[in-house]
């Protein structure tokens, strides 16, 4: 298939070739055969832009070449005018795979060097020769690029002389004279790279297919060289870190690109705002046709666009326009702005953010141009950026915060008694630990960054100090910085940036709200997780765990109380002092959320979490409960477990001592009522964690049903709640239909249920899953990214089994994976009602079910 | 519906009421509806035996009664003969569900006892007369118990006197008269206790469900009283504890019943063999009726039954035909006895045995007639009785066992460096643990009576003593005994029975193995169980564990070398030495299953289980390895896990460190060849476990099919193998489709699959796991009876998506539930190969896949 120019006398010549094409704005041309660069440039064409005449060499002409089958050059030369000089570009399918660097200047020789010096002048035409030659030697003939360096020269004349010299003793024959010859050098060079194992390999790294293919494109030079108005620069109208509205770019006259050797006149910057002289001053009309220009391609191209181009003489010439580089930040600006200008729709700027990107948006980021001095390099758990003192204990933690100085907590591993510490440090460092683990859960919800896995670090409590893998020792007191997002810990403190929540954010956000169809809540433990979750805009909360409610110092006395007494009576009499704890914490938590659902999961935990772990710790416990320290070592002994994960937890709990249940159902109740007499009308979800049976879901129903006959009968007063159950266990997922007949939803806990359905405990996994994820044994860590073909059939047998036993079952999921993308696509494909997550990742959340509600719209409407 | 006695005068009265029916030998009586007695005295009358003349109340009939509407019941006494003296007998649907004791002699008064006195005497009559009015007072009345204690009384006048006294004083009313007011009585105090909670609650325990109903027979009395041949007995013809042919029996003369009053003439005796004087002796004629009416009712019946008797004045009656009570051995002679003798069909023999009892015949047991004083009662895991002296550690244990000495290792819970302690003991009792702990499922494989969860028991290792529940102190060197059936430890020795595999229990295995369509293999990791599983007939070995390969004294040292090297050639180094070692195991295991198939499961713990626990251990291996104490203890650390079942172990490690598998592939290759230069025929079977994922299946699978053609082109020798995956998590069952397209056999390790399943660790379940199936949280223990629904869904899911992808794969279950009748009948409706179980359990599992095969074959016939 060949387009032509029509009239073009060269059309026979190029028309027994049918992989060619010379670019006009009347022919398409298809970035799957000619590369992304070929397809813009004819679109550029298509605007009217002026482009220099080029002509286009497909995959396959590129892979014949470099299998050998080089097509005759000639009449491409030709075609691109008599005695042109020439570059060539590659012209990749996707950029981000890579493809050679542009050779510029081909065609020159000596005899044209000294055509050109007539117009030139001798000094640039020769340097352009010269710099020619370089690029050939070290791109095409591949000879040492040290050897060809252009150092300081006498003149231009004598750079010439050497580079040649050095050309021929390394090749033993002439630099090249015959512009065809030199062409047929430069292409066979790059569609060899581009065939050689490392380019293949380094691309495959990136996604490309094993037959990606590369485009060449060979173009007419405009110079940019030369006595008249001449240079070469970059444009675009928006500013590259923040996407607001404004000139910007770079350009050098007399020089043809910007990293062109030192131009002989000094005429540096494209604007007058950044500096004299500027092209915008020297040149106002190129200047406001540039300007236009770039309207005309953002219009035509449908994006922000950055215009490379020449002026040859005052004769402006584009040689590309590639969408703006962006930041999370401009990005988001760009498109809000474009569909603001009408050149999107506000659907299309909404496909056009990825989700995972606004993170970057929520939180303070360490500049990017500053140095790190990186000590370790762990898991980023927790994005965001945070200074502080290191200190090693909750205790240290929580007295920095009372005397207002920033600390970072560095642990091996938190536990729920470091919950505080937690809330009180700027970051958190541990050692070990997941994406998962305690640290990394705990500190999304509360948006504090957090590195976990820092497993190079060694922390030496005996001796207060913390070894870096370099050696160096950090004591108590001394300042690092984190990044939570890319898992770095820095030494000293590091300039960052504050989180950039602005109108573009909120107009995009409320966009997303408008078309998504899907609910999105938050998991919040706190108060302080819960205005965060708000301030997010979650539809409520869809997972509020209640074992911190049981950490803070009084109450963890009484419920070491609960677990060290051995009948129900006692046990009542100790909850019944944790009720009025319980209650309040409800009760502030309903109000925040105003008349929003709020889903409160029973207490979940193992109960030697809520033991104390030291000696010091159990002797004052001893103390306090009046007992022989050896009775509480042997109930705490007797209290371990070997897989904690899969023990005496959750509703097994509740249904070994129901009175936990109970005090906590009786709390809810409580608490429904007194803000009810404020108005706050809240309809409580009430879920039973780690279900395996339906018997247990009955069991536990009957008595919280019996807690709201009472609780209605002492108040006077009615409330309806939700009873439901998470689910966990594989063994939920199976017997969904059973379960749901006495509930009103199920959500799943992703989390617990990718540990059990694929046997692997999170906290343990970070010891392989790198290799296994890099060996390809795992596509992915899939307490990352949600396992759609284990995990995920669960999700469907329990979500279609429930349906099918109760069709309007609320569904949901609350587990860490409720805000990727990716889950909420499954999700959303599944018929789930509502996600639920981190309130950090509310806003991610939002827009990926926007765009997956786009998507099925698209899907129904193509269908 | 009214079955009558044609030619009964009585009929029309009866008649009305259809819902009672006199006995006859031409109606069948449904137990159903009258119950079992009923119905069996019927099967006496059709058989031609001499029954008293009974009328049957049914359920609905005695139903009333309690609600207060009696029958007429003149009618009855008089279909059983006018001036009859009868008793009323309980006849529910299933004996085991209890019902009331018999009353005798109703309708004695003191009119018809004096007449009574005519014929046998004043005293005879006059004690017959109150042993009624006693009865009637404590079971019908219910006055207090010991007001009527038949205490020495000057005469059986005087005792009269007493009673009909005591019985007014508290009733305010004399004893009644009239036949049929004392029978209505009696009949209402029966239906009411019928009714009564407690009677309720008891049978329902037993499986009776809410509206299980209560027969009676209103029955003529065969007095056995009196100065002629009369007297009461039983009487069968096998032995009760053997099955042996033999007539057995107790006979007393003068008396109604064996519990009856001390008779006036000491005719105590059945058969001469029993003593003198005897039945046999005194009525050799009425004896030999006896047996003959024992062999009419076995025949009839089809079963072997025991007789009840009354003689009175020479006339013989049956009161029962029960059958024999047995044990489990006696159960089994009888039916192979029958089977012989053509009264039942073999594969009635068969089905006649519950396959669980078989157990107690493999092992050694308590003299059921020996006194046991029960220190504690723990969890009974492993079956059999021992008895040994007190030893508290592997070393103790095995040096004990050096000496001849029988001894019994006690631990906390038991550890894989404690499994040559446990093959030195001759049981095992830990403290902790659930039936699928460690040590119980060690103790099956290896069939050493074990108790686990002891938790009464506090073990003080550092005063080296055992405190039992009431305070006493065990030492070491102090002789206990266990009952690993039972989970009884008693204090001292106890006579102990030798194991019965007898002849009738050959045969008996011999028609199981002609019937069943299902392989049976066992579990078996050493030569010994090996040689156990071959003695018991297995069809090969469903699994080996190889860990244990690596815990011998000289092999630990090396495997922790493996652990604590840091790069590849070393450890390939390392495992080089236990080459050899593996290869000979496994050259003998194939030598002593001869062609039967043998699986073999790569090394599946987490590496830490390899390393030392105790401080001296950590000291000594420091040492060996010439490495400072803290860097051992810092690696034990770092490989410590906090869920450790779902850590990195299995197939996980057999990714991250290749070289273990490597070894392990090349070792069983090797010993193939090896052996099969003897003749021995062995295809290998390797199963991968902990899989999750397919690619974890194809890694493993390249790396294996590697060494293999190594060892091909070394050897020069062919030999083919069978790789398999060991399906333990639930992901791997969900994509069994894509995981079968590799490998030739799935074998479901339905321990860790029960576990995940559930999200319940097996050795954590042990605390609340009673409470649990006590509270019909779950129906069973699911490590005990396979959970059908949750886990058991997850089977047919895996398997019909292996076969699918795979029609000749092979699947079976090697998991603990193997060897249980339940899982045998899910595994053969499921379409399973085999099932592989404990050694010991093998004679089990292959009579429940014999049941299973004939309950699929009258299906089949039926269908």
């Amino acid at each position: 298939m060949l387009q032509m120019q029509k009239g073009t006398g060269l059309g026979k010549v190029l028309q027994r070739n049918a992989t060619m094409q010379v670019l006009t704005a009347e022919a398409p041309v298809e970035a799957a055969r000619y590369g992304r660069r070929a397809e813009r440039l004819a679109g550029l064409l298509r605007l009217g832009l002026p482009v220099p005449r080029a002509v286009a060499l497909s995959f396959d002409t590129v892979r014949g070449i470099a299998e050998g089958r080089m097509p005759a050059l000639a009449p491409i030369l030709d075609a691109l005018g008599p005695g042109a000089i020439v570059s060539v570009r590659g012209s990749p399918e996707n950029p981000d795979w890579g493809g050679p660097g542009t050779i510029l200047n081909i065609g020159l020789n000596a005899e044209r060097a000294a055509g050109l010096a007539e117009i030139l002048g001798r000094e640039t035409a020769i340097a352009a020769y010269a710099n020619f030659v370089r690029a050939f030697a070290v791109h095409v003939a591949r000879l040492d690029e040290e050897d060809f360096a252009a150092g300081p020269a006498a003149s231009a004349e004598a750079a010439l002389a050497a580079a040649l010299t050095r050309y021929e003793e390394e090749m033993a024959e002439p630099f090249p004279q015959d512009p065809t010859d030199q062409l047929a050098q430069v292409l066979r060079a790059m569609a060899r790279a581009w065939q050689g194992t490392s380019a293949r390999l380094l691309r495959q790294a990136k996604g490309a297919p094993p037959e990606a293919g590369l485009g060449l494109l060979v173009q007419r030079m405009a110079l940019g060289l030369g006595r008249g108005k001449s240079g070469a620069g970059t444009i675009q109208t928006v500013c590259p870190e923040t996407g607001a509205p404004g000139i910007f770019g770079r350009y050098r006259s007399d020089a043809q690109g910007l990293l062109a050797p030192p131009p002989t006149d000094p005429a540096h910057h494209l604007t007058r705002a950044d500096g004299s002289p500027s092209l915008e001053d020297r040149a106002p009309d190129i200047f406001a046709t540039l300007v236009d220009h770039v309207r005309t391609a953002t219009a035509g191209m449908r994006d922000a666009v950055q215009l490379e181009f020449t002026i040859e003489d005052g004769d402006l010439r584009l040689l590309d326009a590639v969408p703006v580089p962006r930041t999370a930040r401009s990005a988001l600006r760009i498109a809000v702005d474009l569909a603001d200008a009408g050149v999107l729709s506000r659907d299309e700027a909404l496909m056009r953010i990825p989700p995972r990107s606004l993170t970057e948006l929520l939180h303070r980021r360490i500049d990017p141009r500053a140095a790190r001095d990186v000590l370790v390099r762990g898991i980023g758990a927790s994005p965001g950026a945070a200074t502080g003192r290191i200190v090693f204990s909750a205790d240290a933690a929580v007295a920095a915060a009372a005397r207002g100085e920033p600390c970072i907590l560095v642990r091996h591993e938190t536990q729920p008694e470091d919950v505080r510490g937690m809330h009180a440090a700027s970051g958190v460092v541990t050692e070990r630990g997941g994406v998962t683990s305690h640290a990394a859960v705990i500190a999304r919800g509360i948006g504090v960054p957090c590195v976990v896995g820092a497993a190079g670090l060694t922390l030496d409590l005996r001796h207060k100090r913390l070894i870096a893998p370099d050696g160096r020792n950090l004591l108590p007191g001394d300042v690092i910085t984190i990044d939570g997002g890319t898992g770095e810990v820095l030494a000293g403190g590091i300039d960052t940036e504050e989180p950039a929540l602005d109108r573009a954010f909120e107009t995009l956000m409320a966009w997303a709200d408008a078309v998504r169809t899907m609910a999105v809540r938050a998991n919040a433990d706190t108060p302080a997780e819960a205005a965060v979750a708000k301030s997010f805009r979650a539809d409520g909360i869809g997972l509020c765990r209640t074992e911190h409610m049981f950490f803070e110092d009084d109450r963890l006395v009484v419920m070491r109380e609960v677990i060290f007494t051995d009948n129900a009576a006692d046990r009542r009499a100790a909850l019944e002092r944790l009720l009025p704890f319980q209650r309040a914490d409800f009760a502030e938590l309903f109000r925040i959320m105003a008349d929003q659902p709020v889903c409160i999961r029973l207490l979940d935990p193992p109960l030697h979490e809520f033991l104390p772990k030291d000696r010091g710790a159990v002797h004052e416990l001893a103390a306090a409960m009046n007992l022989p320290v050896s009775s509480v070592m042997a109930r705490i002994e007797d209290i371990e477990e070997f897989n904690p994960m899969l023990g005496l937890r959750g509703v097994r709990l509740g249904i070994t001592m129901p009175e936990i249940y109970e005090m906590q159902a009786r709390a809810i109740f409580e608490a429904t009522v007194e803000v009810g007499r404020d108005d706050v009308a809240v309809v409580p979800e009430i879920m039973i964690p780690l279900v395996s049976a339906r018997r247990e879901v009955e069991l536990v129903k009957s008595r919280i049903d019996a807690v709201a006959a009472a609780v209605r009968g002492e108040t006077r007063t009615d409330f309806d709640f939700r009873l439901g159950v998470m689910v966990e266990t594989p063994r939920a997922a199976l017997r969904a239909g059973e379960i749901a007949q006495h509930v009103r939803f199920l959500s799943f806990g992703t989390n617990d249920l990718t540990q059990m359905t694929y046997g692997l405990s999170r906290d343990d996994s970070g010891r392989f899953m790198r290799d296994y994820v890099a060996q390809g044994v795992f596509p992915e860590d899939p307490f990352h990214t949600l396992d759609p073909e284990g995990v995920g059939e669960l999700l469907e047998i329990a979500a279609s089994r429930g349906r099918e036993a109760r069709p309007d079952l609320t569904i949901s999921i609350c587990g860490e994976h409720g805000g990727s993308p990716e889950s909420i696509a499954f999700c959303q494909a599944a018929g789930f009602d509502y996600v639920s997550c981190s309130p950090f990742r509310v806003p991610v959340a939002r827009l990926a079910a926007a765009q997956v509600a786009l998507d099925a719209r698209s899907v129904a409407a193509s269908g």
